[in-house]
């Protein structure tokens, strides 16, 4: 075992490539026991062990500086930068992130978590470096789905124009998180076919040295040609006329080749692109062969691969999300569904597979999918956009200047909203109830149970207007699914349970929540009313006075970070209208809340039944 | 003249090429003679003219669909499409909008304001049109600025991959708003100084043909410059690859040239890329010569070009903030700047003139400039990124994930925040005090007056953390600027008038505005306390409580949308500091507001002094 004497990547530069090799074979297996247990992105990080161990023991870190892109692929890093232990405790409250992030080692160069940011990161920590005068190496590492994020685009136009010396690793895998989509991802997979072209190359230079010189046609053709050469010879074309030097494709897994390949670009000046050829999953059978299951998965048993599931629990939230929109559309063939590269996260994969015509995979492109859906929605389709909340804040300016501007009808579709659990800070949806707010037009809903979401779907299909509907990662609380659809009144309440002296307001998640606080707090003999808002947007504002004036104090309960959430909203009204009640407000805190179950988590933030009955006895003691 | 007898485009259809040239000169004359008067985008707009009378005498509007990217070349659109006569109300309150926008025109396809969304609102329109089995043309124009944004290759990159029947117009004049920047602009101009290649292309095809078959090396060699050729031949490569057939070069004010190119890319199926070379402020020589200050201009000379400058005014707050960070980066050298193509809007001309080691143009791309300061900031460079409010929206998510989850020293500096007038619904900066007080570490100031800019500007480049600056477009209120620069204490308001049993909290550009209520109040016999929050997070607890403890009634005033802004922040603070005390809060509603003079729309939204102090007496005496 080489694995256990690896304390920091500096020691890779000891060993010899049959050392590396066997490496790669431990780090692998490590990886494949531990996340068996604990969950996690296994299939990137499979894919990347060879090109981590190429990358460790030739650049000299934490002086060059290594951004992985997403970080999905970066558990060889984990464990090669000091956290081989810790590595246990992924993904877990009190553990290790799934993700790189500056708080937790100064080999993580740059905290990531969305994608197609890594070549900006980068190029800013190569612009810093010239500015003073140092002389480290600065590599950035993006799959080939996140190069179809705009921003990856960005950076790239910029570092092919600054010329600053930056390695840029693509590594492709031909897969985004499921199967990879764009014109960008087919340009990849030919250069990927075609053949080797040194040979080639070769026999050229001395054919064009022997065209004869018979006019100036033929001169002037002679020249094209070898500058054309370039052009039919070096695969990465684009790269090349955006300014980069065009290495590749390499394969992934040959540690020696890419040594030898990283030991030369290291000389080179300006902006390099090596490509490499990564297979998702490499190096074990079950996620080769279904790369997308294994990309982001729960417990598995190693032999099978069959993942852990507990019986017996209730649908999810997307699954649920799943059946109606396929229902819905077998109806209404307006509707059109959108993802950007999550068929499977997003519960769409049924639709493409019956409605393909209407079905968009738009790659990770947050931006584009909303501005896609708009312009959609001018020409008399009803577009689903379904994205996670926290990848949506991608399309914060999409939604306000083509959605809400143009007061269309699109439905956005926000899976994950809330606490997410073990992905951590960077995946929390944790923000969309206040930036969806301020948009003027923008209905915004959130469902008590999965049941409440297929009428809320509903809803937001048959609305004129851009509607989002969010919510929460996981199963549903088990209710039973109503077979028709109904409209919901835009903007209309539900009172659950009527009564007492302390009215309790809450959206999605905690409604559950609040009924379960009213009833602790009954066991102390405080009575409550429920209320299940539905609406974030347009407020319910007659049954939000109404409840308040009969009411000694009002509770606000929301799965969103307190400033500018739904509470806030409360108070706002309660203000605006001259009421002056007080109100308690629950929500996540003004700070990001770092891994955990979901459950954890919404302790750590107080959110609890328990918790929050305690909190209200102790206000109304007070009082 | 014929411009008067044309009210919509399909009247072009029965002109000949001489009439359109004719109407051409016509347009630009009109054109020039009204933005003289109403100011406007009049650069952009000159240069697009001959294409829009090849489109629109080509297609037939509006059941064929023209999406214009951004819109400011879209001033023959409009005039072209009924709109000649309130032409001369450009940009004016009751008038027509500055940009195209659906609600004023049904030949408004898209409508735009912020960059590069051209290509996705299209593509969305021929996917809606497909799936209800329509055969409209749909045809997008993007200008080379616009296409370094990310969304656009978002877009070209799904479209390339989806094949609909899609024209997108690459108005080529190689600038953005100032000089274009960008290995993609490089290789644009690449394309453009190419020879023309179809004589070449004759000539290779006889050569090829010659080639003898003296081996099976030779044999596949040729067979490698056959498809080569394209790629030296086709300047285009790029857009090929990407799936696109491209066509162009070609002549943007060549009406013919361009008519015979689009009769005869509407027969092409699949997406093409048509490249038209046009020359910003075309026929117009002030504008021809002094493109980027002609790009968006006020009132001007027509002769002369000479801008019409009301002499006298105080400097504006851009022009404070150009000053201020050139002398604060002299001594500061870990200071460096960052633009998205709009140095001479967001005044940092100078510094990129000064300090262009330090200086960075990353074109339309707020994604990545954002990150690029985040990847800046972790290598030992303080990063100003100066952009306008409305457009920062686009890196929501990058303020978010890179900057303040990793805590980072990067300063915002929000040019154009508020109300800014003639730009209008798609240009005012109303949201930003919304969504960066959600964001966790976030510190968010507006300076009361053009001298706290400077102060402000040099606590957040010296403060460890992230820091936002938003102030308002236009002149500052002509206080003197102290030469020195203070630190100010992060979260600490100014009590500026003190007494009296209503306190005004107010940021930024209000609390002028406070005073003069104060004022006003004070002579219906009511006094009042004005404070300057200065920092709108963190909030100045203590002294809003103390406050709120001593007065009747506390006021909020705001240039921002009252929902989840500063105001909220208040109400939610004295709601959990169980503070029952009347607020009336003052700031933009939950609406999109159209243009005007900032001092109509203030006054729109009831925000002059006399409306407040009218609305705060109303309120006391109800009371």
């Amino acid at each position: 075992m080489l694995l256990e004497y690896i304390d920091k990547p500096e020691q890779l530069h000891t060993l010899n490539i049959d050392q590396l090799e066997q490496l790669a074979g431990e780090l692998r297996e490590y990886i494949i026991k531990t996340v068996s247990q604990t969950g996690g992105h296994l299939a990137p990080s499979l894919g990347a062990v060879e090109l981590t161990l190429a990358l460790y023991s030739t650049f000299h870190l934490p002086v060059d500086k290594v951004v992985w892109d997403v970080g999905h692929q970066a558990y060889a890093h984990k464990i090669l930068t000091g956290r081989r232990e810790q590595f246990k405790k992924l993904r877990q409250k009190g553990g290790i992130t799934g993700f790189p992030c500056r708080k937790e080692s100064a080999y993580d160069a740059f905290g990531v978590g969305h994608a197609s940011t890594s070549i900006s990161g980068a190029l800013g920590m190569a612009a810093a470096r010239d500015i003073l005068g140092r002389g480290e190496h600065v590599i950035a590492v993006i799959g080939d789905g996140a190069m179809t994020g705009g921003e990856a685009f960005e950076a790239l136009n910029h570092a092919g124009d600054l010329k600053k010396n930056l390695i840029v690793v693509l590594n492709d895998n031909g897969m985004s998180i499921d199967c990879n989509v764009g014109a960008m991802s087919e340009y990849l997979s030919k250069i990927r076919v075609a053949p080797q072209y040194r040979q080639v190359k070769e026999d050229l230079k001395g054919f064009l040295r022997s065209i004869p010189h018979i006019g100036d046609t033929v001169v002037k053709t002679a020249e094209y040609l070898k500058d054309g050469m370039r052009a039919v010879l070096v695969p990465g074309e684009i790269f090349e006329e955006m300014g980069f030097v065009y290495v590749g494709p390499i394969d992934g897994h040959n540690i020696a080749a890419m040594k030898d390949v990283f030991e030369r670009v290291r000389l080179v000046d300006g902006p390099v692109l090596v490509h490499v050829h990564t297979k998702k999953g490499k190096g074990y059978l079950p996620a080769e062969l279904q790369p997308d299951k294994f990309h982001g998965v729960g417990k598995f048993d190693i032999p099978s691969g069959k993942v852990i599931k507990a019986s017996g629990k209730p649908p999810t939230y997307t699954s649920v999300f799943s059946d109606a929109i396929v229902t819905l559309a077998e109806k209404n063939t307006r509707i059109a569904a959108i993802t950007a590269a999550m068929p499977e996260g997003t519960g769409l994969k049924r639709f493409s597979e019956l409605y393909p015509e209407r079905y968009f995979d738009v790659g990770i492109a947050e931006e584009h999918a909303v501005t896609l859906a708009a312009g959609m929605a001018t020409a008399g389709i009803h577009p689903v956009v379904a994205i996670y909340s926290s990848f949506a804040q991608r399309s914060y300016d999409q939604l306000m200047h083509d959605v809400c501007l143009q007061n269309l009808p699109v439905t956005l579709c926000l899976d994950r909203a809330g606490l997410v659990g073990a992905d951590g800070a960077t995946h929390h949806g944790a923000f969309d109830l206040s930036y969806l707010r301020t948009m003027p037009g923008m209905v915004v809903m959130a469902p008590k149970d999965e049941n409440e979401l297929r009428h809320m779907l509903y809803t937001a299909v048959n609305y004129e207007g851009p509607a989002a509907v969010r919510y929460p990662r996981g199963e549903g609380i088990g209710v039973p699914l109503d077979s028709d659809f109904n409209e919901l009144e835009i903007g209309k309440a539900e009172v659950i349970r009527d009564g007492g002296s302390i009215a309790i307001l809450a959206v999605g998640t905690m409604v559950s929540a609040a009924c379960k606080t009213a009833e602790l707090l009954l066991k102390r003999g405080i009575n409550c009313t429920v209320v299940n808002m539905r609406f974030i947007k347009p407020l319910d504002k007659e049954c939000i006075l109404q409840v308040a004036d009969k009411m000694e104090a009002v509770v606000t309960m929301e799965e969103n970070v307190l400033n500018g959430g739904f509470g806030s909203a409360v108070v706002e009204l309660l203000a605006d209208e001259g009421r002056s009640i007080p109100v308690l407000r629950f929500g996540i805190p003004d700070e990001f809340i770092e891994q955990g179950t979901q459950s954890e988590l919404r302790e750590q933030c107080g959110l609890t039944p328990e918790q929050m009955s305690e909190k209200i006895n102790d206000m109304l003691n007070r009082d």
